[in-house]
Order: C-alpha cells, then sequence, then structure tokens
C-alpha cells in the first residue's frame, strides 16, 4: 500500500503531530508514505510527492505548523491561473490529479484538514480516488465532530492573550478589547473569554446590542470594578448592523476595521472611558500545540490510517462523545457548526455574570 | 438561600475556578455563600464559615490552589485527635458537623473533591445534609466522569517536563525515566506520555516486563535513535511484581524508592545505557490551571448551583459526552476508573510504536 | 519614618514586585509605608493614601500590572480640569500636592515610573518632597539605566509571539511583519527579533529602505527559504521618510495605519508574496513578569528604600555593570538611552546576517 | 578559514542558539565549520566532523539540548578505556586529537562548555590548537564572566516550579522545600528563591543551621502564614556538617538522600508540621532557552568568530559589565565565581525577610 498525507487550508497547531501518528502508523502496517507539499500545490510540479519517514517525523509533535506546507488557495477543482491579458482566472485541474495519483501508484489519501478540504475531499473520492478526511480548524466549526485540532491551542493562546491585557485594564482602568478569530463560529471567543474571566463575549450566534454593553461596564464602574474585558469574535453582529469578519464588513463596500475597533471606539463614546482594542489574529493559528491538541491530533492521525486499513474510505474521522468515530464526508459538506445557545456553557456565562451582548 | 462550599483531598489547579463560578451563580440567585476550610477543618472552630462575596473570588480563577484550604485527612466520619497517652486516633465527629451546619442555617453543601470526598459527601447526605459534589482529582479516575478538573493541568505539566527532559536526554544519548503521578490509574502517565513522544509508557493498568522495555530500548538504539525516554505512572507494576506508589511498594515492608529509580537502575544494567530518573511529584498539583481546566471547573460550579436550585440533592456533577449530567452520589463510591485497554488512546499508542511494557 | 509609594506612566509587568520589596524593607525597618494610588490621582482625593502592610503585598511578585494602579496623564505641576465651555486644560497642583504630602506626614516619596515620572520626581525634590526614583519601561529606554523593570518580559512575550507567528509564516510561505513596541528606540525589536531568528529587524535608530528589505527577502527566497520573518519598532523610519509611533505618521496630519502595516502593503508589492502584520500592541505590557524581571524590581525597591535609609534623596536607582547605584535625578532629564549602533549586539544581527534595512 | 566548533558537560539551554551564530556567522566570512559530536568523543570515530550549514543550523535557536549531542566524561587527555581485565582507566589521547585536527585541516576550535571544557581547551592551546571557548553553564559559577548561557533558563525553570508548589503548599499549610542544582555555588537557589517569593534560601556560601530555619517557618505560623518555602542549592552545607551535591554526602560513605529530603524530615520534625521535598534535577537543564539566553548564546557565539578573525586565540569570550570581552583562557583554571555575601542582592534578600539560614 502507497498513501499519501496533505494539509490544506489555514495551519493549525497539531498538523504535525497527526503527520507523524499516521506516518508512523502506516509504516508500522509496510505501507510506503508520501506527503503532497503546499496543499495540492506540488502534484502538478516535479516532484508531487515526497517521502515520508520515521525519520522525517521524528520531534515534530511540538512543531507548530505543517511540515508539508499549506495553501489557502488551490484546490484541484479550482486551481488559480494567469489568464492571457495577465489577470487570473480558476480552472478544473482534478483530472490531472487523479493522474498523478494513478501513475504514481498512490492508493488512498489522508486529507487533513477545514470545512473547503473536507468539500475537494469528498469530490476526489466521487472521482475515484480512496479518501479520509482529518477535520482541522483552529474555529471548531466542523459539523459532525465535537473538536478538531488545533482549536484547544488557539483557546489557550487567546486566553493568555486576554490574561495578559486583563493586568493592564485593571491598573490603567480601561475597556480592553480584544478580537479573536472563529469566522461565523464564537468558540474561541466564548471559551477563552469565560476562561479569562472576561466581562462582555461577544458570539456571531448571538447579536449584539451596544446599550447592553455599556450597561453592563457602567454597572461594574458603580460596583467600583472600574475595568472591563470584551472578548469578540471576528465575525460579531450588532442588532440590525453587518457581520464582520477579518476586519472587513461583509456585505458593504466600505472598510470600516474590525469589529473591535469599532467597538473601541462606541464604547468610549457610550461610557466615557478610555479605551483600547488588539486583534489577536495570526498568533492564535501558531505555536507549540497544546497537550491536548497533541493527543487529539495523535489519534485523528492513527484512526485515519486504520480506516484505510479497513477500506473504509469517504469517510471523516471525527470525536464524539470522547470517542473516535467515522461519518461519510457527504453528511459535512455545506455544514457548520456553531455555538448552541442551549448548551451549559452559555448557561453558564450568564450565570455568572457575564453579558452576552444581548 | 445560605450554602457552604469546601474542598478536600489533595489540591488540584481549577478548584478556585470552580468556587468563583458557585459563588457567582449563588449570588446571582440571590444566596448567601460561604466557605468552609481546610476541607472539614474549620467546621470544628470557631469560624466554621467565612462569607464568600463577589470580591472575594475576583480573579482567582487563574490562581492554583483553593482559596479555601483542603486537607488529605480529617472527615466528620473519621477526625484524628490525639489520646491521653499522645497517640493518635480517628472518632466520628459527624453529628457535630450537621449541628453546625444546622445552627448556622446553612442549607446545602457544594463539596469539591476527590472519591474520598465523594464518599463522605454520600454520608452526609444520609444524615440530612443537602450535597453536591463536584469531581475533582489530578489523577482523571472517578468514576462516571469522563474528565475531572485539575486533569489537564497535570497532564500539561508532565508534558512539558518531558519535553524538557527530552532535549537533554537526546544531547546526552541517555535513558530518562520520568514517573508521573494517577495513584492505581495511568491516565497521566498515557497523555503525557503520548503528547511528549515517549518511547515507553507504563501504567498500572497494563503489567511492565523489564524484557520488553530494554528490548525496544536497544531497538532503537539500532535504527542510531540513541536516547529514549520512560514515563512510568507512580502505580506501575512489574509482572509478578509489586505496585509501587508514591514511592513504596505496596504491600511490603522493605522501602525500595519508588517505580522510576527502580527502572533507572534496572534499564541501565540491562542495556549497558546511562540513565538518570525524575520523580514529578507536586509539580503536577500545582499552578495556574489550562484553559480547558479552567472551563470546565466554571462549568462545574455553575452546574452545582443549578443542582441545587432544581432541588436535586445527592448528585454529583459529571462530564459525560461532553455535555454536563448529574448521577446519584451512591453510583461513585468505591469505584474507580481506570484506562480502558480497549480504547482508542491505547489503540494509537501500539500503533505508533510505543512500548506500553508488555 | 512614614513613606509613600507611587507607580506612573504605562503599566510594565515588574512594578509589584518593586512595590512589594520596597515596602517589605520599609516595613523591616519600623517605617509605615502608604501608597498613591493612579499615578498622582488619589492626592486629591478623599482617600490621598492607602496602607501597604506585609499582608496587602503578599504574593503579587508575580502579578503583572501595579496594585496602585497608574495613569498616562495627571502628574501635579499639569493636572488636567475641565473648563466652563467644557473643553479640557491643565493647571499646576503641585503646591496642594506638597501640602497633602505635608498634612500626612509622609516624609518621602519612592516614584516607580519612566521617563515622564522621572522628570516630575525631580521637580518635587525642587520643592522639597524627598524622592527616590525607581526606572521602569518595557522600552528600555531610560538613560543611566542599562536595564530598567519590565524590559526582559516584554522581550519575551515579543520573542514568543515572533516564534508562533514564524510556524505559521513558514507553512504559508509568508513574509510576516510583526510590529512592537519601543517608541523612539528600537530595545525590543533587536532583542526579540534576534532572540527569535527573524530575517528583517527594523529600529528607530537605523532608517529603512524598502529595497534592502525587498532584496533580502528575494535573496532568501532563491535558496528556498520562501518566508521572511520582519520585526519593526513602531517609531521605525524610512528614508527620507516620516517616524512612526502608536500607528500614527508623526507630523503628519493624514492616518496611514502604522508602520507594519504599511511595511505589509510595500513589501507584498515589491516581492510579490503574500503577507500579514500584525501589531503586538498592549500584550507586550501585561503579565507575569520574567524571573529576571522580578528580580531587578525587588533589588530596585530594596534599594531605593536603602538610598531612603541613607537620607541620599533625589536619586534614581540605577543598574550599571550589574550592580545597583544611584544617579541624579537632575541627571536624567530630557535624555533618552538609544540603541548603541557600535555596541556587539547590532555587530552580531549584522554577522549572523540579518537585514537592519540599511 | 576550516573551523569546529565542539559542545562539552552538561547540556545548557542555548547550546544551540551559540552553535548557530557562530556557525552562520563564520559561513559569511567565507569559511567552512564543522561540528565534532558528542564532546569530543567524535574524533576517535570514523567520522570525526560533521559539515555545519546554513540549513542545518536553521531553526535551532529555540531547541534546547545541542544538535551536536555532549559528554560528561571523555577529555582527549583523559580519555576512558576499557582494560584487560575488564574495568576501565583513563588515558591521554590528546596527541592524537591534534593529529586528527591536522589531518583535516582544521584551523581553529570554538569550545563551548563549563570549566572542565575551559581546563581542556587551554591545554589544547598548549598543544597548538588555537582555540576560543565559550562559557556555558546553567550553574553560572564561571569565574570571570558574569553571566554564562543557560542560568537565565535554569533560574526560569526553578522559579516557575516553586511557583507551582507555592499554590499547592498554601493549600495544604505545608512545608515544602525545592532542592535546585548549582553545584558549589548558590546562583540558582538564589535568583529562583527571590524571584518566587521564598521564605528560606539555602545556598553553599552559607553554612545553614536548622534552628534559623525553624524559627523563620513558626515566625510566620503565629503571623497566621501558615505554610513555607524552602528553597535550597544541591551543594548547601549545615553549620558543623556535610556538604551535599547531587543526592550525595561529599567526603562521607553512607548515603544518606540529599539535602533536600534531610531537611524535609528535620524541620518537619521540630516545627511539628507536614513538609514534602522536591528535586527538580535535570528539569533545570533542558528546553527551550529563555530569551535572555538566547540572546547571550547568539552574542558569545558571533563574538567567538569575531575573535578567531582577530586571530586572538586562546581566549575566553565573556560578559562583563553587560559587554562582550575576553579574558585568558589560562585566568580561568582552577577557579570558581560564589555568590558574593556583600552584594545587593543578598542584601535584598534580607532586607525583605528572606531567611538565609544563618
Amino acid at each position: 500500500m502507497r498513501i499519501a498525507i496533505n494539509t490544506g487550508g489555514g495551519d493549525a497547531p497539531g498538523l504535525n503531530a497527526a503527520i507523524r501518528s499516521a506516518t508512523l502508523s502506516a509504516i508500522r502496517r509496510g505501507w510506503e508514505v508520501f506527503g503532497i507539499r503546499n496543499g495540492y500545490g506540488s502534484l502538478y510540479s516535479d516532484e508531487p510527492f515526497i517521502p515520508l519517514t520515521r525519520q522525517r517525523v521524528h520531534g515534530i509533535t511540538l512543531q507548530g505548523g505543517t511540515i508539508l506546507g499549506t495553501a489557502n488557495r488551490g484546490n484541484p477543482f479550482e486551481m488559480p491561473y494567469q489568464k492571457k491579458d495577465g489577470s487570473w482566472g480558476l480552472e478544473d485541474r482534478s483530472d490531472e490529479a487523479v493522474e498523478v495519483f494513478e501513475s504514481h501508484n498512490i492508493d488512498a489519501l489522508v486529507a487533513i484538514g477545514g470545512d473547503g478540504s473536507m468539500r475537494i475531499a469528498h469530490k476526489l473520492t466521487q472521482k475515484g480516488v480512496p479518501v479520509v478526511g482529518v477535520p482541522k480548524t483552529i474555529d471548531n466549526d466542523i459539523w459532525g465532530c465535537e473538536v478538531t485540532l488545533g482549536f484547544d491551542t488557539a483557546v489557550t493562546t487567546a486566553t493568555e492573550a486576554i490574561d495578559k491585557i486583563t493586568t493592564t485594564a485593571e491598573s490603567h482602568r480601561r475597556i480592553m478589547v480584544i478580537e479573536v478569530m472563529g469566522r461565523y463560529a464564537g468558540w474561541i471567543a466564548l471559551h477563552s473569554g469565560l476562561s479569562a474571566s472576561a466581562d462582555v463575549i461577544l458570539i456571531p450566534e448571538i447579536e449584539f446590542s451596544l446599550d447592553s454593553i455599556a450597561q453592563k461596564i457602567m454597572e461594574k464602574e458603580k460596583k467600583g470594578e472600574t475595568y472591563s474585558i470584551v472578548v469578540v469574535a471576528e465575525g460579531a453582529k450588532e442588532v440590525g448592523g453587518d457581520h464582520f469578519v477579518k476586519g472587513k464588513v461583509i456585505g458593504q463596500a466600505e472598510q470600516l476595521g474590525g469589529v473591535g475597533e469599532y467597538l473601541e471606539k462606541k464604547l468610549s463614546e457610550m461610557t466615557g472611558k478610555e479605551s483600547r482594542s488588539l486583534v489577536l489574529g495570526h498568533l492564535q493559528r501558531g505555536g507549540t500545540p497544546s497537550t491536548s491538541d497533541r493527543l487529539i491530533s495523535l489519534r485523528f492521525g492513527a484512526a485515519a490510517i486504520r480506516s484505510l486499513a479497513d477500506k473504509d474510505f469517504n469517510k471523516m474521522i471525527v470525536m464524539q462523545q470522547n470517542e473516535i468515530r467515522r461519518i461519510p464526508l457527504s453528511e459535512v459538506a455545506d455544514k457548520i457548526k456553531l455555538v448552541p445557545l442551549d448548551g451549559d456553557t452559555i448557561l453558564t456565562a450568564r450565570e455568572i455574570g457575564v453579558c452576552l451582548g444581548n
């Protein structure tokens, strides 16, 4: 058996642990293992595959990023190409990709990535390439999977940043707004905000009202608690307002800065207090994976090989009820896992007095 | 409503987060909250209860230990007392405890602790004190609960220590044996060992053979990997040998040093390689809780108050299938949760080539 | 003897250690110790001083921020006040401050702060208040002092952030620009950039040319090193261009975004590579002080009390040649300590191939 | 020019940064660089030198240990060999070493190591091998050098461990004894003990009396501070007693356990309080170097090459008064740098109420 592994989408801590685990598990079964570089990028180069050996994956569990490289753009069904007039277009080069797999006698693919990667994986299986998917995203928004690799580290990085910001907020009696990642889901904001004792946590699943937030801040003020910590997901949305993601207003032409900066200005005006904002940005993607992420990644990587060994293709490895399971890739497509508003984590937040913006 | 909170058994990271969450949730319901100090110790003093206010629990989520103090010994049913001849005995002072609760109009107790504390909690409910238990232990061995507060931090501390030891092992081409906690269960050893890429992981659930371990080390040597990392739970047991816990051989009079030191000596003799051992000990109990432990603790604390508000007494709060549930305290007594040998974590370890001692 | 302690300017990790050390040293001498809150703010309130006791300073060495609060604005010589038309002005209330000291029988002041605070301290001594200054700033730019409290932690925070960014830069083959603090000095940028193996380090002391930077990036590209890390001080200046500080162009009306964002855009255009930028901002001020900062802060705090005990007033405590010394506050005013271009740290950077922008 | 680099003695965080810096600096000068593996071990093998390239040293600054390997034993003047009867002896193989250098046209050696390594370096120069030494030791006891590479990280690791232990000590009202490294010097104990707010710090430079320590603990008890943290250097000595180093009593045949265990037992007996001890051991050697250690290591590595370029041989690179200098290797031999009892750090400890054992 000869298999290939690739990593796609934004990088996340734990990718290397999954690569190591899959590689070692496959080698112990007597298989040969190869890596595709830069998402699917190297498929179209002179060296589509690099050998993954025991030595190559030594000591990589604690390294952030991915030794294979990744790419946000460039999937076999929509590869960018430069037109004659210099502009860029997209073309379907998936047949070519399938040929490369075949001509190199690659029997199966382990595709580690986010929702986009799972969609591509599903389409590749429809073209006859046996694939098993491993769900990765710091945003934790992949449907069907209780926890994705990279999420715990991102939450930890965000929490530690808010911890640091809190001491300075308290010393200066300021409002501090920290904008975290998460795209359309509030997982990172909710978990890091709670862990770091934030006063206000704003997530895309609950539209926020500036009045509610300002009221919370002024209530604290009256109790002699003269600073406030506001954690906001990049995709949070004001009641009747627009979604922001990655510093841009979705559906609006003009650039306003991100939601963090917006809140900094508005809350300062409304409360008369000094305020500052901080966008954590790419910090949340990088660094040594947390212990929990290392373990999940190792379990996911080994489980993917087990699935291949069982000839159980076209599946995604998931963690459900603290156990490894497999679900059809077809089930995952075009779905997203949001924070459930009736879950006990939201309940806990309300019960201990966190303002959720409404 | 007036409630009391106490913490019992060895301390664990996350206790303060649970205290804070329970306190804030109760205060928001208009209840009064009090703390019992040093396990049940302060019940028999002049000041059995101290008030827990919003201000008192401010900023404690990230502090290790417990602001209430704890005690390994001293439960109302077996309080130590000094006899006339100077020696120590145990006496049942539970009636007195119940009186103290009553005379101070305490309506219910949130008991945060390990298996011992849950046993005491169960007995107190039988005496008419409404109790809800919150499971705490770095050992993760409480029956009925997928994860206990304190476990993730202990694993993280152990993993980071093994990471550090690995760089020095590699530089000196040594065998390094790291002994971790866990009593009769191998959770800490298994999770930290895997996360830190250990070569050998020894847990109480699998009796180890020195020959298997030495063979693994010599196989690595042949591949040019001239160092080995052995992670051993304090309660690991040799085939046909004795259990060690906390540096003592169980069931044997003589003191041999712990299992870590035993392995250091034996493996050095058998392989001819230099070896060193390290007992992580109390490091694993202390420090700022990990993000995951903070969140679990906050959820547990709020859930305990919710259970009290529902008049659902004599329960323990648990995490099952990633959800908060309640199970009867009576179910928990005298049971222990060991590492399941058919789980995918053990499978992963074997598949990526970790020696589990057999 | 009755003394007061205050902290002024932006907060820095280590302030609490200095407060603790000064307090304990003074108490052991039988003195009484008081804190002024929020810079000099509380002097004009009903409660100008709060008692600092052994218990109050217990356990604060490892807390970020300052238990006394601080203020960026508001010194006795230039206190903000609201005019009748609603606008704000500044007035000299230093006589009032001196009266408050006198009426409360405060014999001396330990003023912990940056260059602004040292200037105020000097002016207070001229009004007859005995003062000893302790130099604090994460920027490390106080004249006469080899190292200021807060600097090592800020560098550590910046370095760890760059470490995290590097793994994601490498995985995505990007240029990553990290903007760090430092005002007009390049200390944080130089030390963190070197420690984190940055490719380009831009400091205010050396004007940068975009061509040099782009050339460095393209040279790496040719060697197959397809990512680059650019660390830039907020006050870095382009040859013939403007200084940027804190996201604003100094001396220019229009808002351009900070130097980090500027470099991100320009370098992407010039090299054709994807690039991202990150402003670390207030992260660098906060959090638990590093071991080195804790030690320096403790030494500074005790040395300030020693200086008071020696009746050696109007001095600033400094570290010179690894020893504690005292220099006249008058020497410090209106000077700034920049990175020496002939020092061995700059030399090291050049010798190992770091591009310094010229 | 062709140069070799080796690392000797116990490993220390920062070695790889020094190797990288020296390698890059030398390559930029057009030199060829080689590594000797395992101290001087590989000199006597078939492959005495391995090439050090830009690529080989990429990304190693933040890795603990040494990519070259090291050895506690085995210097060219005293190489271990096995006698005919199976026992081991030492022989002088330095002529052979010199031949290996010559036959491979190695022009000079950068020897990174502790006092033992500096002694060897000095003897090699006397045999005609041009050497520049770089001082490395976590113990910080090398004469002539204010700070050695590895020290700051060791202190940081020890401080963080004591921080963790403190929360559990406080929760359980215990005496906790933490034994740290340092051989005959108290640098690690003093710096980590102060940084972590220890109550008692015992260093080899000051003989301790058990009575003084017990008295300090009981004084705290009276003030309601019911726990105590004792940090002890492995080489601390009781008044009229024996030195302990590395768990052995120096000059006494019998094995007693280390000084930490000794204090645990004695102090518990004397005070009637529960106590625990912990030996940090090899944790202190390992892991990612602190920012400060990375910077010092980079500066030392580059300075060593600068010294070679200046043809200034037989020198050791040192940090004096925050500047890089060179001193003759001959000056260093057989000297040790102890904690100065009249320095301000000791004074600070006394002034803030730390018990130094006397």
